[in-house]
């Protein structure tokens, strides 16, 4: 053992006692005839004293050239600090050290290891275990693990099994892009690493195992995104004999039991909204409802009154900002110039003041009176001290721009509380999305989604019409978990297969063995997944997943630590008799 | 909701109650004018009952024609039964149906879903999803999971954190082979999966994360012996500030702890034996200690003494096998046989029977009188009773033989009792293994394994009589687990990976983002890491791990089930601008 207790172990209780304790110098304060060290590991940061009076002086002078983030064995003795620190639990004693050993000298690091630190983005990466060593990663860290080992015994206590499916499977080429791993053994020959284990969970529930969960990593070989890795965790269940609604309300207890253990918070029933209405009353199918400025339509109170703008528009919609009519017009604009902004889009925005003496004024003075504006008022749920924002245009543009207007304002105005948590559920997608350009169908969910029953006979005649068993969990904003009840009869998996636009060949060859499966007597089932990196970050009230991964990936797919990706030996690239194309001079 | 209740809850508690149940049809029994069908799922099996006079007639006649494997929900009504079950749990109750719905009917299945089936190997891997129904291989599912979250919350409460490492990484070529991973992105260059997270768990070390765990997936793409797979998992563990034995009694308690959780057994401390002694009392690193027939050296008492056989060879050893000196001739002879088997090698064996009436009788009375042969016994240990086996030769093949014939006896004795655990820990492994042919050194561990500090300064001079502070887990003849203390000094590890032969430049490219680490303050670390698939097997009394693998590979690395590795599209390959070569004509 090379300590008898670790830095964030020792309180009163222990004066007196000789301790042994080891762990990185955060921290030395050196004056002169007294120097203090910050002794740091996982657990706590510990006070180390030495002094010219107490004691040995060449123990003294050595510890005064120790370096930051050396590591260090001291033994010493428990003593009363003579000002306390009740900041930190071990802020009422220091060690008096009788020796010190270093057990790993240190050069300076490349950037300083405290919670608001000086290194950039890349240099962090770079030394990623540097990184960790800052507590605001490192209790990211701990924290995921914490929210894993929570649903794993929640899930376990329900009855779900966790069951480890193969990451070395075989491709799919429709949805996103696979990462594929060439076989040595079969020579020409390649597996895929999962996009998720779909097809596997689906095969245990034909296996009868009933209740599956998986905490996985699945991969994605898609160009990446901010805020997205080509690697991520899923938290992945499904479930047999179950309609749509048993699914919701075992994942909605999963997530408020989450939410009790972590926060204390006990939410209400999860509200429950379409699809359709998600769009029409947010502009989006992941709303945050944490605050309000919902979208209402004006088009009846707004057009044909004069203001040509409006009238020739599929749709003009309008939020009642709280508290904004004492805004300056400087202010305002500043809105209208955001929403003009290429990232945005729009052509521009019309404001309604509704002042608090009851009097409007607008940007459209011109085409509406006072009785007019009321009327928008009143339809936008607006009070006295508001300031409604009106866009128009064509619907689904308008609505996703007004949507990034609510999102950017409630930043604003401090309503995304980090620490409140509005789950809900999004309910009635449509089973297909049409190309617009193509005009092919396209799985929304994906090709095992089921159609509710009552529209699979529109299957083929109106398919954009048909509404899917599927489910949408959304929290603060975000889309935390999907899921769907899984087509579970040949039959209609070769026809939504086939309106896909797989040839009989093809679906037989990629998902054959999931249809020759269902011949032999398959459960209804159905399930969800979680994105296991976005909800650890939201309930910690973050939104940036990088910090509760270990080793992220930069936005090249690359780990800047290992500096991975990189050339194979030509031998490696034998041994799978593979050719690298040379690239075009 | 399909179901009131699942098909193991009813109990005499429930009679007279209306429930609605869905399964499996298990099995049909028709007296004719009564049905019985065994309605099965995870939980159990319930029995079912139609009659003429209490069931509808239609509703008798549907269910005649209902087969096996048919996923049904049914209505009825709990009651008594006559003729009770006491061997399963609902074996007091039946249910006297009221309706029947298909929810999916079933071809038969290509083998019988019973314990005993009468599908092969082939057969049930290519329908694992059928195979997954059979109680056997659905309970080694179960335990499976069972162990996992005892592990995990065991090494939660220990302070271990668990940390997802990235599974796209870079390759190594030293070791085993590595599945690789071709970039899109970053185009000729390519990912490798992880054959362990060994420098990532260290990584961790220097940040500081102090107790890593991970239960994780591993890949190694080696030919594949039998029970044997491309992609295992293993308990993965590495902390900080400890020496080599805090390593081993924690671990020690882990396994302590499932032993009591799973069959309540409170193990002894665990016996500690040398790589040495164990190689010279047992044959291997991996003795199965659950019984004796330990090795006893001969050579003083055998050779010299006329019996030229044995006189030139380097090492005369013998076992003393229990209760097998009434053994007859034949017996002795068909040992004798097997040991000379190809697969064994040896060239005979010598036996003495050490009789109940304290005479011996042997192979070579000829060269050894009474006398003689009871020092043999004496040197044995062996009884009265007993019959010594003796084999000489070459002692690395000797041993490696006498190995193979002790296990075979055990197995053949019933002294391998499934039910009863003998875990030890082998140490002082030395650090190099030499290659004859080459006299290269290879890591017998692996290059981040640190010698004992006495050791040190042998490193050069000579490496391979250098012991290093790595320590297996065995469990009834199983390595289940192995580690070692890691270097964490960047001087030592560049002299470790120089010895094994890297370039100074393979070792920076390879390994530099590691000794680069251990410029910044590394803590002294170690870990271990456990095979978990062999250990769940091994914990639940049984050899082969496949069943307690949900979609194992066959020995050609495929799975039949999906039939992967398959060929690519163009399209992918293009995109990854890689040509597979084509096979020579």
């Amino acid at each position: 053992m090379y300590r008898s207790h670790h830095c964030g172990a020792l309180t009163a209780a222990h004066i007196g006692t000789g301790v042994q304790l080891a762990g990185w110098v955060a921290k030395t304060r050196d004056k002169g005839f007294m120097l203090w060290i910050d002794l740091r590991d996982r657990y706590g940061i510990t006070q180390l004293v030495l002094d010219e009076e107490r004691s040995d002086s060449k123990l003294l002078e050595t510890a005064k050239r120790i370096g930051r983030e050396t590591v260090i064995q001291v033994s010493g003795t428990v003593l009363e600090r003579e000002a306390k620190n009740p900041n930190m639990p071990t802020g009422d004693i220091e060690i008096l050290v009788t020796s010190i050993d270093v057990l790993s000298p240190a050069q300076t690091p490349p950037f300083t290891i405290e919670d608001n630190t000086d290194g950039g983005e890349d240099l962090r990466m770079k030394y990623r275990y540097l990184d960790i060593r800052r507590t605001p990663v490192q209790q990211s860290l701990l924290f995921r693990s914490k929210v894993a080992l929570l649903v794993r015994n929640f899930l376990a206590e329900h009855a779900f099994v966790e069951v480890e499916t193969p990451y070395l499977i075989k491709s799919t080429p429709e949805g996103a892009r696979d990462f594929v791993v060439p076989s040595r053994m079969n020579e020409g020959q390649f597996y895929a690493l999962p996009q998720s284990p779909q097809t596997f969970k689906q095969l245990l529930m034909v296996g009868g195992m009933d209740k599956y969960f998986q905490i996985v990593k699945c991969f994605r070989d898609e160009d990446l995104r901010a805020d997205r890795q080509p690697e991520f965790t899923q938290i992945d269940c499904e479930l047999s004999f179950v309609h749509q609604n048993d699914i919701m309300a075992c994942f909605e207890s999963l997530l408020a039991f989450l939410l009790e253990e972590i926060h204390g918070v006990t939410p209400k029933p999860f509200p429950v909204i379409s699809y359709e209405d998600a769009i029409k009353t947010y502009g989006n199918d992941k709303p945050d409802i944490r605050f309000g400025m919902t979208f209402t339509e004006l088009n009846d109170l707004a057009q044909n009154k004069g203001f040509q703008v409006f009238d020739a528009q599929e749709l003009v919609v309008g939020i009642a900002v709280p508290d904004a009519a004492s805004w300056s017009r400087k202010q305002i604009d500043a809105w209208v110039n955001w929403v003009k902004r290429p990232q945005v889009g729009a052509n521009g925005l019309v404001w309604v003041k509704c002042n608090e003496d009851g009097s409007y004024k607008s940007s459209v003075d011109k085409f509406f009176d006072a009785d007019g504006l009321s009327k928008w008022a009143e339809a936008c749920d607006a009070k006295a001290g508001d300031l409604i924002l009106v866009m128009a245009g064509n619907a689904n543009q308008t609505r996703t721009q007004l949507s990034a207007l609510r999102m950017a304002l409630a930043e604003e105005l401090g309503l995304r509380k980090p620490d409140e948590f509005a789950p809900l559920w999004v309910v009635d997608f449509p089973l297909f999305e049409k190309d617009e350009e193509t005009g092919a169908l396209h799985a929304m969910h994906h090709p095992f989604t089921a159609p509710k029953p009552e529209h699979l006979k529109k299957l083929e005649s109106d398919p954009t019409a048909v509404i899917a068993q599927a489910y949408d969990l959304v929290l603060n904003g975000n889309e935390i978990g999907g899921g769907s009840i899984r087509i579970h009869d040949r039959i209609t998996q070769e026809k939504m297969l086939s309106l896909l636009g797989f040839s009989e060949e093809e679906a037989k060859a990629q998902f054959g063995f999931l249809m020759d499966a269902f011949r032999y007597g398959a459960p209804p089932h159905g399930g969800i997944a979680l994105g296991f990196d976005r909800l650890v970050a939201i309930l910690d009230g973050k939104e940036t997943i990088r910090d509760y991964i270990a080793f992220p990936k930069n936005n090249s797919g690359r780990d800047v630590m290992i500096d991975a990706p990189a050339p194979l030996d030509t031998d490696q690239l034998d041994e799978l008799a593979l050719i690298v194309k040379p690239k075009p001079e």
